[in-house]
């Protein structure tokens, strides 16, 4: 178990327990090793949110690709509809340990189109959300690494918050942690927490993975997480792993190397508030000279 | 002297020599020690600009607050007109030293507004462009840093681009590096390299420096370098140093500590572009869904 925070002392209950503070909220990462059977997957995640609610997680939050190996071609295997067999599950976790669970991110059919899309749920069951990758990962480093993900998912194209009751949260997954203005824009509506499911590469993982979670927290005054399946170098994609927490000040808070662990990180959001009153730059954008602007 | 590069062998000539690659540039960061006498500093920034032409730089950047400590209250002795006293004899210099010259910035007083400004020299002598700091520091650290720039300065409102033989480059100063939307803008309309002239607090400068300048290059993949004033800790503002060069892949390719220095980097345009070909993000962008434009 790797755990962190900052400095301030805090307590923690799960959100079904009787207290529970609105400006500390204990996150919970989990770095699991995904197996070739769904079902299996699917099982390991539900273990694996008892376990992170047994130590007072009050979100947990799965990987891209949690029902299956990441694959660079399409396997239509892993495809189905969402809710379905692969998320709702995840539904009745968040009911039954009393936490909110993000869906890392699942192939979902829908008509004749593949989105790889991530679902939050609801300690009531429900289904609070859902995010469809808005930058698919097509890259070219001819003798390091090939993407086409274009060619088999069809992107998502609305931004995605969901509420707990310590703040706004919004949701991308992995390569569109790259594009600033979308944490930019969850900043302006508010979002004090960033979560980035991802499956990050073994080349670009070292060279630019914490650097780009670094970048959109620092950027927005807000905890970033980034959580990646365990590395398993038998599958055709090999990911990084490193799932981390970042704070708004820009620090990594929490972190871990690639095997399967859950990685716990304290999130406070009145620090938040602090870093926001002392470099006010959220503020201090000029929107008389330039804008992001949401479509 | 500091100097690094690409590991590609490149050779170098100034401009007035007989043959210049237009896919290589070499810059030079004078990171200078900053005296109280106005006459002495731009004295002292043309010896050294002569030392980096020397050195085979093509284009050589002077720190912000170069003709005068950098201070927290305003200070009448050094605002003057642009061009003016400390700003006509960088022009001089580049003539006469056949380089691009970067003049960091000096206190402009325009009827009864002053701004943070940097002017940018030709080798024919001539100012190519001007930019005035759109984000003035306006920072509440009590006990470790409190700033109001607003106090004494007007803050610009014009992006400014200027253009060499081998690239378009964009203008920032110190804080407006905090701000991700000017660079994507400088991206947008071409540019291979943001320079930022800056002179970064002891507060934020361990912690927040690198990580910006990597943030804003890697977002969008140009050649970022800032120039900050050699510290001296006898002025009332002690500035962090460390004038580097990050490459469009995110590393700090040249950097030095904190004492007075000449950091030199060569920048390969072809090694933006394969870059930009590998991983696509300027491409990818999804105008449809969100957008950064300048008013």
């Amino acid at each position: 178990m790797h755990l962190a925070g900052t400095s301030k002392a805090q307590t923690f209950m799960n959100l079904n327990g009787s207290t529970s503070s609105l400006t500390a909220l204990r996150i919970a990462l989990v770095q699991m090793a995904v197996a070739e059977e769904k079902t299996k997957n699917v099982e390991r995640a539900v273990q694996l949110i008892e376990e992170a609610a047994g130590n007072d997680a009050q979100l947990v939050v799965l990987p891209e690709c949690f029902n299956g190996p990441c694959s660079l071609s399409a396997n239509t295997n892993y495809v189905e509809p969402v809710p379905g067999e692969s998320t709702a599950p995840l539904g009745d976790a968040a009911k039954k340990f009393g936490v909110f669970v993000v869906g890392g991110s699942v192939q979902e059919r829908e008509g004749d189109k593949i989105y790889n899309t991530c679902t939050v749920w609801g300690p009531q069951g429900n289904m609070l959300a859902k995010y469809r990758k808005m930058h698919l990962f097509d890259v070219n480093m001819p003798g390091e690494l090939v993407s086409q993900e274009s060619s088999f998912f069809t992107p998502g194209n609305t931004l995605t918050t969901f509420e707990l009751p310590h703040c706004k949260i919004g949701l991308g997954i992995c390569y569109d942690m790259r594009f600033p203005e979308t944490a930019r824009l969850y900043a302006k509506l508010g979002c004090k927490v960033v979560l980035y499911p991802g499956a990050c590469s073994m080349v670009t993982g070292p060279d630019h993975w914490q650097l780009l979670q670094r970048s959109r927290a620092i950027d927005n005054q807000v905890y970033v997480a980034n959580v990646s399946p365990a590395r398993n170098t038998n599958h055709s994609f090999v990911t990084w792993g490193h799932s981390s927490i970042v704070n708004p000040w820009g620090e990594v808070i929490a972190t871990c190397e690639e095997k399967e662990t859950i990685v716990y990180g304290d999130l406070d959001m009145d620090y938040v508030d602090k870093v926001r009153q002392m470099i006010p730059v959220l503020k201090q954008m000029r929107d008389d000279v330039y804008e992001v602007t949401a479509k």
